[in-house]
């Protein structure tokens, strides 16, 4: 080591003359998180049906001309009117500086986010996902892990811990105590319990005591396909308790008909209603990232709304409502939806006021990631069994990515879609389908991409 | 979330059927992790006398021709002969790809390291100090965290809870039975019990059974300045079991010291023979990362040895042993070790066959890390008082920082030195220092950073 001083020797050294708390485990029913303990089990997840669609490099606009590293005046976030465009991703897109670059370079602070998420040592799901992503989009990260486990629970075995509700309590007052609560955003995705919901809302009002702009992005993990993953109470208490804190809202289909009372959505006319109904509940920003339409089987259907002004000189000239629609295709992975709600984030941060653009390159990062996976893995993307081989083939390609998270090549466009006065939702004259199927993507080819 | 299948909740929902293990508490000296348990503890680390030296850019050497991505054929991993130049770092550096972007454009399968080292929330220690790095100089990262605290130790009060050796080889065991134990490097920082790094040794061993080329980076985080942090059975496990298993050693003067029987290292000479004596324990490489040495005092000599072939056109024209002298401010961080030792990592395997290149874009990415943080902290890099404020300051500003990590500055080269016959060490003729003294700094200026 160097000589520079390191903090945790002689804590540590010391720590037998600290308090040391019991870990307790809990046995109430929708919180059995085992404190600080160990266990294994094995099974296999359900198949799901699952989808994606994969982008291809998109056409031919220039890269923004360089900005000298380190210029002396601050430079501004990147606005959206000189971002309108796909970027060709890849490496070659470091001959100029995308926003990501601008903002670095700009000194100004970074944004802090709080992420409360699990941690799996092999692999990418929960803040595997969601750190580094965050990280190479230049946004500082303190992440909480919720469990620490071998690997994903799709493979055959995992084993690890669980953390409760009690050490996130903990860890939170370390934070305040040392006056570290300062952050600009928080992230939650899957909680596993009701003792961690309860301990991360009181966090959330903490956090907006010290910080009254915090944003709260929140992925309600609850099911999938008409299934709920977790207690039942968990739901309630999402709907109860942790709605009214949100900002932005990152809900599948299952999990925004279940938030709205369990009424199916089965149209971009519904899930507007949907949105509007999710407002209503707290969050300013509601994103339905992957409905699966009837009138539409081979498509993805996004549905994004929000009641923050947006600029007229923005992806849809300040349109609040949008959609996108992506290809299809049948293929496992696992973590794409953590990944996405982190790509959110940052790219609402750098393009504020333009959540179409925001969506489009997260939804490109998104996409450029799993072409690379899908590349790699072969005929594993799309087998059935989950064996140990399968699951590791399928992990996402975060790091080969880094470039492209940083410069994501844009191929989904998102489509306005008109308010109607009774607060339901029309797609746009001249843009927008018939009513019941989704939005038409914009000026971009819709390559199939063979998962294979 | 989006329809893709996550793996987390069914398995947390099912948790309560596995079987969980109690947390154990043990008393024994020199192994006082509390499993799983949670404690707060206040105090301040001693004042240490820190070193650093910053780095201005370097002169004008043009980046390299930027490589289309995705091209057709493999990319071989950077040879020494194009590298030898210092780039200039920074955001215009994109311009052209580095090592790092061509080897992940190569499609080659990235190395993987299973790190194992404490997490802290807020700030840069142990894993948050090494993943970030590493995986911006694209390498895949499996991190084991051996803490959860909200912040490191240096401020007035930390939070969290520890982990102990069981805790790792249940981790172990969930890698191993999944066929993920498969890494190219094992990392290891600061360990705090006996009962972890016993683990640590026992999954070395299995690991160097799935990967009989593994490469084990360790820094044998014992203390510094004639000062132990661990206990002194903690010491004698590392020179016992550790360094058997070790490839490259990356301990400080006074772990070197200690490592080697307790001698003082007062010079260059002294210090290769220490060298030697380390690798006959076993490392093929060691790095003597911060020495003060008498003769010079306002200097850090680092001495690096290698019984691994070295490239003829490399950096020192296949030199095994070498020093190179830094310029010391004083100033206070927290962490520079453990990011190092992830960079010395990362470089060596761009690198192979040329420590020496290796070393300088270790210490090049460390030094703009410390430059920036510098910049950034202003008179708070040599106030005395460990306030959170003062604390939170120090962090070290690794995220700023990425584009000089992909492709650091190098202010300060290598210089290669001749081993006696006897087995030490002679300063190479001409480039190298009366006995005793540190080796001339070839090429580069010696600016000197004002901390404030």
């Amino acid at each position: 080591m160097l000589r520079w001083q390191r903090g945790l020797p002689e804590a540590l050294h010391r720590r037998a003359a600290a308090a040391s708390k019991a870990s307790s485990s809990r046995t109430a029913a929708g919180d059995k998180a085992t404190s600080g303990g160990t266990f294994t089990a094995a099974f296999r997840l359900p198949r799901l049906s699952t989808s994606t669609a994969a982008a291809s490099t998109s056409a031919s606009a220039s890269p923004s001309p360089p900005t000298p590293a380190g210029a002396g005046q601050p430079t501004p976030r990147a606005t959206t009117a000189n971002n309108n465009t796909s970027s060709p991703h890849g490496l070659s897109s470091f001959g100029g500086l995308n926003p990501v670059q601008r903002a670095m370079a700009s000194g100004e602070p970074l944004p802090r986010v709080l992420s409360v998420q699990s941690h799996v040592v092999h692999g990418y799901v929960g803040n595997k996902c969601a750190v580094f992503p965050l990280q190479v989009l230049g946004l500082e990260v303190d992440p909480i892990y919720s469990v620490q486990f071998s690997n994903h629970t799709g493979y055959p075995l995992f084993k690890g811990a669980v953390f409760d509700g009690e050490q996130l309590r903990a860890l939170a007052a370390g934070l305040e105590a040392n006056k570290l609560l300062n952050h600009t955003h928080l992230l939650t995705g899957y909680i596993g319990s009701l003792s961690l919901l309860e301990a991360i809302a009181d966090l959330c009002a903490v956090m907006k005591s010290h910080s009254p702009h915090l944003t709260y992005v929140c992925d309600p993990v609850l099911g999938d396909e008409g299934r709920l993953y977790v207690a039942r109470e968990l739901a309630d208490a999402y709907a109860a308790h942790i709605m009214p804190l949100a900002s932005v809202l990152v809900p599948n289909q299952f999990e925004a008909e279940t938030l709205t009372g369990g009424g199916a959505i089965g149209s971009v006319e519904a899930a507007l209603e949907a949105c509007d109904k999710l407002h209503a509940r707290g969050p300013h920003t509601v994103v339905i990232t992957s409905m699966s339409l009837p009138s539409d089987p081979d498509t993805i259907t996004l549905v994004a709304s929000t009641r923050q002004p947006q600029d007229a000189g923005g992806r849809l000239g300040g349109a609040t409502a949008m959609c996108m629609r992506i290809d299809r295709i049948k293929a496992y992975f696992t973590g794409t939806g953590d990944l996405f709600a982190a790509l959110l984030l940052a790219w609402m941060h750098h393009h504020p006021g333009d959540l179409a653009l925001a969506v489009e390159k997260a939804v490109g990062g998104l996409q450029a990631v799993l072409a690379e996976t899908v590349r790699h893995c072969g005929a594993a993307a799309l087998v059935a069994e989950r064996t140990a081989e399968v699951c590791a083939l399928r992990e996402l390609r975060l790091i080969q990515c880094q470039g492209q998270l940083q410069d994501p090549p844009i191929k989904y466009r998102c489509s306005p879609l008109e308010r109607r006065q009774d607060g339901a939702a029309a797609a746009a004259a001249g843009v927008g389908p018939a009513a019941g199927a989704a939005g038409e993507v914009q000026g971009q080819g819709q390559e199939q991409l063979a998962p294979v």
